[in-house]
């Protein structure tokens, strides 16, 4: 297992984008440079999808342009296409993520693409990246979503699995991510389809997973993932969001929660846990609407714990 | 790890001591039933303790006789101390559970015992069924509570946990028990402390453990759990209860979620899952003020999923 654990923050993105209110700008760009004070070194602060289809992610470019100010931060955005691709270069965002649902039916609902159009997309995409000034070039990321299963086909087989990893490589992603997008991995599946997928793609291209909580085995699967050798994780603060288009799938896996397990667990994760935990008062006041899940916000921290000891991105960078 | 897991459901006892109403015996035997007929092998139904102190376990003699009636059901009780152990073996529990908290002043606060006198207790317990016929001595077990980590004490020293464990088997428990009565556990603590405890009591003399999910990591700690060889896993219908002496601390892990996690593992469990997400309506009827828990009966088995065939603890019985 690795001793060091990437916690990537998607709530700015997966979050907002899965609920109906709209967080003003300002009180997302209080949000991103909290957390990244906070230690929090990556966070998907956007996507750059069309804002008939997501308002909510309307202000993407802005925000991508404030998180870059932050140092230290890695600064993710999600596209589902190459204009969302070329809007990101142009903004600046340091890593690039193309989800691909290994489901094709729902790819099509998703994405309204089908899989080959999807790998279209992913090589004129990398194509766009390597035009770039190579100290310019985003790292880019192809996500097998719905990897543990679809709401509308059920189980996918393997065979399709790792063929589409593989051809996500071919096409020029740096790596590709997996995804519970439907909230049905088990401990169990998250080991042997890791051990599977990096049959096919390698170690160096497969580290990082994003699990939800739908049936409450979200930090079990982080487990089982860590033990297997990935070192990146995504969670929500607050575990807002999920797949507003994966019917009875929400829950994303609680920030707070999880640096808890892999602090107790003796990990490092460059988070201030306490400072983190203040944080939650930022979406609080700007979604008043909207609940917030955790246990660790409401329990506190056991008596004689010690919180990690970290440098914030700020100083880590100087 | 085993293939076979033990979910052992300890809602009666520990979730229906924890709230302030009391739930009428004919709706306990109404519960206990339907989780027996859903295939539930062991059901820790009550605890004998003064009705002064915990009227809502005033009945226990009565539901424990009823308990036995149902063919195939380990009946568990919880005892506080020998008194407690004579009614438990007059009305003919197969299981007593004697806990003792390694965290000496949470014993005090929670039992009004000094650790000498719950080994005291236990020696006295000890001898009481040795002197029963042998086909009707219950199993005893000392539950080692607070192990990693006491509200009061914070972290307690390992060689004391030891010793006190070793001191237990000396007594005459048959085993010891793990709990996590605060919800500090991780999975890491989790594997050292079964390690340890095995490496002085032996393995056949730790098979179970009580964890809490006050945090999020209940799920996270069972697996590390089975991981290390464990086969019996204490939890909750609705994950009611939680420790009512340890502040803050409350939420047993959900039975519904552990056992769709360990059958999503390919696990054997006994259970028929979807008919014990029907017991939940019963709880719920008869406790409408309390909140139940659990993700699993909210999202729904996923789409394609198979649930463990079982046949019922009557037929296994039979």
């Amino acid at each position: 297992m690795h001793t060091e654990i990437l916690v990537s923050e998607v709530g700015p993105r997966d979050g907002l984008q899965s609920i109906g209110q709209i967080m003003p700008t300002e009180q997302k760009k209080a949000w991103i440079a909290a957390e990244a004070a906070a230690g929090v070194r990556e966070i998907e602060v956007g996507s750059f999808v069309p804002p008939k289809l997501l308002p909510q992610m309307a202000d993407t470019s802005e925000i991508v342009s404030f998180a870059r100010t932050i140092p230290g931060l890695t600064v993710a955005v999600l596209v589902p296409n190459l204009r969302g691709a070329q809007a990101a270069i142009e903004a600046g965002a340091h890593k690039i993520t193309l989800p691909l649902s290994v489901s094709e039916s729902h790819s099509l609902a998703n994405l309204r693409r089908t899989h080959d159009q999807i790998i279209e997309e992913s090589r004129a995409i990398a194509a766009l990246i390597a035009e770039q000034p190579e100290d310019q070039r985003p790292h880019f990321e192809g996500s097998l979503s719905t990897v543990f299963g679809c709401t509308l086909e059920g189980a996918i087989p393997l065979p399709q699995i790792l063929r589409l990893a593989e051809r996500l490589m071919d096409a020029g992603c740096d790596e590709v991510g997996l995804s519970d997008t439907t909230g049905y991995a088990d401990p169990r599946a998250v080991r042997e389809m890791i051990k599977a997928v990096r049959g096919v793609v390698g170690e160096d291209a497969l580290t990082g997973i994003h699990l939800h909580n739908t049936r409450g085995l979200g930090l079990a699967n982080v487990l089982a993932a860590l033990e297997e050798g990935l070192n990146t994780v995504d969670s929500s603060l607050g575990g807002i969001g999920g797949c507003p288009f994966a019917p009875g799938a929400s829950g994303n896996i609680v920030t707070e929660d999880l640096v808890f397990m892999l602090q107790a667990m003796g990990l490092k994760t460059g988070i201030d846990l306490p400072r983190l935990l203040e944080v939650r008062k930022i979406i609080e006041q700007a979604l008043s609407e909207e609940p917030l899940y955790g246990f660790t916000p409401d329990a506190g921290l056991p008596l004689g714990f010690t919180p990690e000891t970290v440098t914030s991105a700020k100083e880590a960078a100087e």
